[in-house]
């Protein structure tokens, strides 16, 4: 039988994550507080324990993965590398393309590879509780069945026109025991602050980020989780391309070209991360390798954004961090990969883009629905919204592969399975998504509005 | 690191079913017919194609599978055994508690292991086009995915009142490319029928199995896919216990009892029959070994049924089938666990449950979801409605073995995961799920409706 599943045993899970920082051709710029100079890691610890602190700020290449971590990992990693086989025969492409399965999780996406580390340090810090936001649900879901892993009490901020929208992901977090609220609440200054305004306030991602943080600033048992873009949360995904990287081992093979979706930059960095290492540490295979991050059209934040210093929300509530943006006032349309709307991205992502070590681009919506479909007629399963992003550019990577006869092996990354995105599914089907038009004036006029910085 | 997930790599799928036939006692009772004489094949061969009918009446011990059926399996088999060690722990058993996880397939649960070789053996019979119906979905997603990967067409009956509640398995069929219709529909006489008595008709399985059989037999190039029941789908779904038999041998194992939901019998048989081969062929391991159906008390079959001859749909359509019936009119109440409310059970698992080769439990189901959310809480994986009767059963015996103090090892069929199921799991959290009395009256009236055969 053809190898389409490349698997390895419980005890192969990676030891350490990998540390982009320490291979960084320059070191990262700090995060600014509102005052232009560096934010004291004091304010930074009102909301986050040291230990987490540590790792945000650390340049260590390799830092070790604590064996706790790893027996919840062991739930459902290492996670299969799979070639997909039926696709490269459906496409006639002399291409080998494997992807990555990260909707195997108990969340059903790569969320859970830093919620659980996240869950397991605040535990090992004396903390109790902790707060967070969600939009669609993927990283509220996540940090509820990680800290129901430690035994921390999991109060989710959740976007009030989501909660509405989406009952099952808040149900599946209410089974893992989170408390869920539909924001704005009346809970926070912050929300009752916007329900004062607007009693029926529909909710939004930076909102529900105030009213996250602010919760847990108010308590010293509370701190609060990020599910992307901060270089902890890079640092845990990299135990993805970790894994992939002694699963290619197996085969004798190494990717020409790495695709992941990126939003906030975790699930890319994830994936393309370790390969870089390689590529740091003069590893010839890697020497011609592609990385490239895909993004929508619709919140092109790396291929039409500035580097500039930004807030990492909406509000103003962050730090300043050094970033491609579209400016943190940018409101991108309402497309259904929810984990990709955001006005910025991940400060190790932007500089690596920066420093053209990789690669970014932006695809239509109709068209990374158009490829989940083939996708899943394909090889079975039906992907997230975000993880068609990734095979939408996999797919177009293959065509001109086709095209010039190379046998380029390409890897992307399954971030998460669709189950509970069907709706959108229902909608493509129905002829009413639409391909938002670049939203230039938009991005124009927001970015127009950043900070200005030294 | 402690071992919790057993895998197999993918050349150790097994390379034959087990036929449980080859061992029973006594040879199974023929179908009949209304005239009470054994069903002519030519009668099946209207709706079944001749290589699966062939199947159906095998009594050889060992059937090879087919090579393009492995590979397609490939896609997610073998699937993980994986130890509860924190459920274990949670619940302070000094048993070992392992389930089978067959959640991680397309379509989300074990249906798909026999709904691959029914698509291939239709493909291989020059058949294009296949009917089915569907309740909750299970079943009529994972023929949609089958079908999609050997090129037939599928077109699925799914009972009105589900097409409309649970649109996102609709969905999940149409990503795959099956034809989706809300039964009754006016494409046949049984639809028309019933539509000219009710233009409102909510529909019923029974009613769907009419139009799904109707369609099928009404075209030379149309056949019909059963999920359940039947001999070769109980034939096909043993790759689950065969596969749990080599993953037990690598650790060292054997199973003391081994738990699976019973509703038609496949995923029960599934699991327990290659075991129940090992005590026909004298290993001293399997002597002792208890298989236990787990079924619902709203619905249960084994447990107050009688052992006659009924039909096998609710309008009286198909065969006689010699099996436990609670009569072929009863309606069990409106539980979550789709899967289980039939009335009747494969013909294998009712002649090995009267012939006291295994052992049937009924649970309620407040009781069934406790567990389920338990699990969930303790592994991570949130599983299906019908799973959660064999985790019920598995932690009750679990619960046993701490009284006694026995490290029995206890082994379980997840079936598959809840994603689809979350409505039940609000209703279970908003205190909505009640626990149906035993039927008696419904049951013994419908038992007086037996057919009179012989």
């Amino acid at each position: 039988m053809e190898t389409t599943r490349i698997l390895l045993d419980q005890n192969e899970i990676p030891t350490h994550w990998y540390n982009v920082v320490a291979d960084l051709e320059n070191p990262p710029a700090p995060p600014l507080g509102p005052d232009g100079q560096p934010v004291p890691p004091a304010k930074l610890a009102e909301i986050f324990p040291d230990n987490i602190l540590e790792q945000e700020m650390s340049a260590q290449r390799w830092i070790a993965i604590p064996e706790e971590v790893r027996q919840i990992y062991a739930l459902w990693r290492p996670a299969p590398l799979c070639r997909a086989v039926r696709l490269e025969k459906m496409l006639g492409t002399p291409a080998k393309i494997f992807y990555k399965n990260e909707g195997v999780s108990p969340a059903g996406s790569h969320k859970p590879n830093s919620a659980v580390p996240q869950a397991y340090y605040n535990h090992a810090a004396g903390i109790r509780r902790m707060t967070t936001e969600t939009g669609a649900g993927q990283w509220g879901s996540s940090l509820a069945f990680a800290g129901q892993m430690f035994g921390i009490a999991v109060r989710i901020y959740m976007v009030k026109v989501s909660y509405q929208q989406k009952p099952f992901r808040r149900s599946l977090m209410q089974t893992w025991g989170a408390e869920v609220f539909a924001s704005p609440t009346d809970m926070t200054e912050a929300g009752r602050k916007a329900l004062a305004l607007d009693p029926d306030n529909p909710g939004s991602l930076g909102l529900a980020i105030s009213e996250a943080v602010e919760a847990a600033a108010s308590r010293a048992d509370t701190t609060y989780g990020l599910g992307s873009v901060l270089n902890h949360v890079l640092l845990h995904q990299t135990i993805i391309g970790l894994e992939a990287k002694k699963q290619f081992d197996k085969i004798g093979l190494y990717p020409d070209v790495i695709l992941g979706p990126c939003g906030g930059g975790s699930s890319f960095g994830g994936i393309a991360f370790p390969f870089l290492a390689d590529k740091a540490a003069g590893d010839r295979r890697a020497q011609h390798l592609r990385c490239v991050a895909v993004e929508p059209t619709s919140c092109p934040t790396l291929t039409k954004g500035h580097y500039a210093y930004d807030f990492g929300d909406a509000s103003g509530y962050t730090p300043l961090m050094k970033m491609y943006t579209l400016g943190h006032d940018f409101m991108p349309p309402g497309i259904h990969a929810g984990g990709l709307r955001y006005h910025g991205d991940s400060a190790l992502v932007s500089q690596l883009y920066h420093e053209k070590q990789i690669e970014a681009v932006a695809v239509p919506q109709l068209a990374t629905f158009e490829a989940g479909v083939q996708f899943a007629r394909a090889e079975g399963i039906v992907p997230a919204p975000e993880s068609c992003h990734a095979i939408r550019a996999a797919i177009d990577e293959a065509l001109k592969c086709k095209a010039t006869g190379e046998p380029k092996v390409i890897l992307f990354n399954l971030t998460g399975h669709g189950h509970f995105d069907m709706a959108a599914y229902d909608r493509y089907f129905a002829g009413q998504l639409e391909d938002y038009a670049y939203p230039a004036e938009a991005i124009a006029a927001s970015l127009a509005h950043l900070p200005k910085v030294g």
